[in-house]
């Protein structure tokens, strides 16, 4: 399996074998949070965020910090060349020069392809546009494989915007290379977009709903999302739905004992606090899961492991 | 004196005896900063400025690299998961996962208490409300002891705005540890809050006046800050008493030979650029010795030193 | 040779001795781009971009992180102490502290003087108002000197805004310490600022045109300027010439095999795309030059070599 110099740009890149494999490297990462090392000694992460986000940027920024490696970089355009009027490319073929590793995230759709297009250097996508959002995806398995042993046979319930939130479309790729059973729950606004259920359904169970009371007892995850604001054209539309799931802890009363609660964070009023205490939340693990996932996701297109 | 692990969330916390071990710990990093070494190396320090300030966030970052750290963080609201809608209590639970120790500045009374409460990392409080800035009154007294060998025994002459700056609230409270004569100088406007004053009166002898240049020759050390803009709610407040104190060469002509000048900074008119060439002014040596007192402070709750 | 201490604020500091003296160092600059090394470990950068300029910012923290130093800084003036109405003599006195070399750009003339002036260690200028840009013109000279072997003799066409665009003020400047032809080629508003013009003559042969077309068989270098929209105060001076030059393929029909183009970057439109691809094009080359040339300014100044 060569990760080295490879771009991560689509979860549907990935075969379940590499996915595995990347899991079994996160694993190794454990020990490393916790002692200096020289993993990425001497090497430079460029990060390049034409969106902010500050939980993505420090997540992959304590990644190549944990490694020993150095971070220079951007988290909004204003003040960039961007607002110069410089194109994706030119930027991308500047940075390249002052960096062994790019992370990019920005708001249209294709960006990061672009990116690694033009550059010589591995590039890791950190989201582009509302459709993808591949570590995101990665780390959201691997904390069902940490906390539940195994992804194969689990009944996964997506819940809330589905139509713009770019994790959720990643998520789903993912989920379909595995033998699960998929539920997407949301507001008819809100539904899945066709293209990714007609994708997802050609190779699982893929059922949709608009009722995760009643769905709550046959599932093993449930995955929360925000409705997201800042992906609505239409602030009336955004009205009518952004309250539509809250979950609760007497909402839960009928859930397997073993059921986990993940969420991509940041949560606004989808998951209500008396959740966090509950064994159920699991949001805040897929953190700790999460920066394990990117230290081994850049140790392995540098070229350091694997 | 068991620092490590401990969180810094008010001067109020502090007995003498630790400030005193904590001065003794801030002389032996002066040699640190002048060579390369690894007392933190391998470990993060995030830094979560919800409030700006170039100033505190550039001490701490640099104190950190200093001793052989590495910083992430981020340094306005904009952006941010906050903006999204997220509270705090979340961000210091995702944070906590990407770094070994958390310096937070907020516009909000309490919000380092609450950051502490859920962060299992220590957590150091740079600023929160016009309320506590404990490291700031820290390196206040650090920067008396050295200059002028005691702190015990001084007269101190605090002026300005001493109703909303919450550096006088927390060095007021500090100087109360010691054996010393507190004058609290300000417009009529901006007196000292009550809850401080009753506070500190029922241990040193503190008195209020209005008339900086009366009171010049009896002190030993002028603390001067400036009428903070961003804290009134009403402007036109503003406009009546913020050139009330000018400091002028020509107001120390009867000074003692030995008075010191400190200044929180940034200043804006309250002191003459003409007093810094004189031997009084010690606001830039401030700086030096708080950078002294931060590597101090994060060598200690990280357990590297004590 | 001493470069040790010293502060880089304008071009017409520098002989010719030591512009190449400072090639030949950026020469050896580059194996040192590829592997881990501690030239200026423990070393602490700091950055005080008052004004945005995210590749000039990239550049230096990425130079400065290849040679095994840290950084810390800001890239806008909002929330800084600036904006509460300090000044940058206070700044500097108290940035100075935290690191050992500053970089700094600033939208006022003659504020990397003032900078270098207070400050003890030593100050780069990555920019001040519409004057100086030296490292920059350094970098651009040094581009010449290795993609054509040497910078006499050579025939050279500076493009665009002469008028406001520092770059190249700085750039005359320099090349008029050799023995080359300048070609000065601007629309009427935007020609070359009259000082430099005059300065520039007394040593070399320096014409003014505003035909490029006519002019590009005669040239080695083609040096190309976007017309800066931020620079003029008046926008509708600013239509009138914003699209005056526009260097296609065609237009280099004519050109030497041997001619190279150069751009400061970020471009908008004044390079076609198609460009890129003829062996013309140098101007990503150029950034790869300018970090060897900031490694070793860096690492002169600090006295590390040299």
């Amino acid at each position: 399996m060569d990760f080295k110099n490879r771009d991560i740009i689509s979860i549907r890149d990935f075969s379940r074998q590499e996915i595995d494999y990347l899991f079994q490297i996160s694993d190794s990462m454990e020990p490393l949070t916790k002692r200096s090392n020289e993993t990425l000694k001497g090497k430079i992460l460029g990060t390049l965020f034409f969106e902010p986000s500050t939980r993505t940027r420090l997540s992959f920024e304590s990644a190549m910090l944990r490694l020993g490696g150095r971070v220079i970089g951007f988290d909004e355009p204003h003040g960039t060349s961007l607002e110069k009027g410089e194109n994706l490319a030119d930027t991308i073929r500047v940075v390249e020069s002052y960096s062994d590793v790019i992370v990019v995230r920005h708001p249209l759709e294709g960006a990061a392809r672009l990116a690694a297009e033009f550059a010589r250097i591995p590039v890791i996508n950190a989201g582009s546009g509302a459709e993808e959002h591949p570590t995101q995806a990665l780390l959201d398995l691997y904390t069902m494989k940490r906390e539940l042993g195994r992804v194969d046979g689990l009944s996964i319930g997506i819940v809330g915007d589905l139509r713009y939130g770019r994790t959720t479309h990643s998520l789903a790729y993912a989920l379909s290379l595995y033998n699960v059973k998929l539920r997407l729950i949301s507001p008819d606004l809100l539904k899945m977009r066709r293209e990714v259920l007609e994708s997802v359904r050609r190779k699982i169970d893929a059922k949709e709903t608009s009722d995760l009371g009643a769905i709550i007892p046959e599932l093993d995850v449930i995955y929360m999302t925000r409705i997201q604001k800042e992906r609505f054209a239409d602030l009336a539309e955004y009205e009518k739905v952004k309250s539509f799931y809250k979950l609760t802890k007497s909402e839960l009363r009928d859930a397997k004992d073993s059921l986990i609660v993940l969420h991509p964070l940041p949560r606004v009023d989808e998951i209500d606090y008396e959740v966090d205490g509950t064994p159920y939340a699991k949001y805040f693990m897929q953190v700790k899961y999460g920066l394990l996932l990117r230290m081994a996701l850049l140790s392995l297109v540098m070229g350091a492991i694997g």
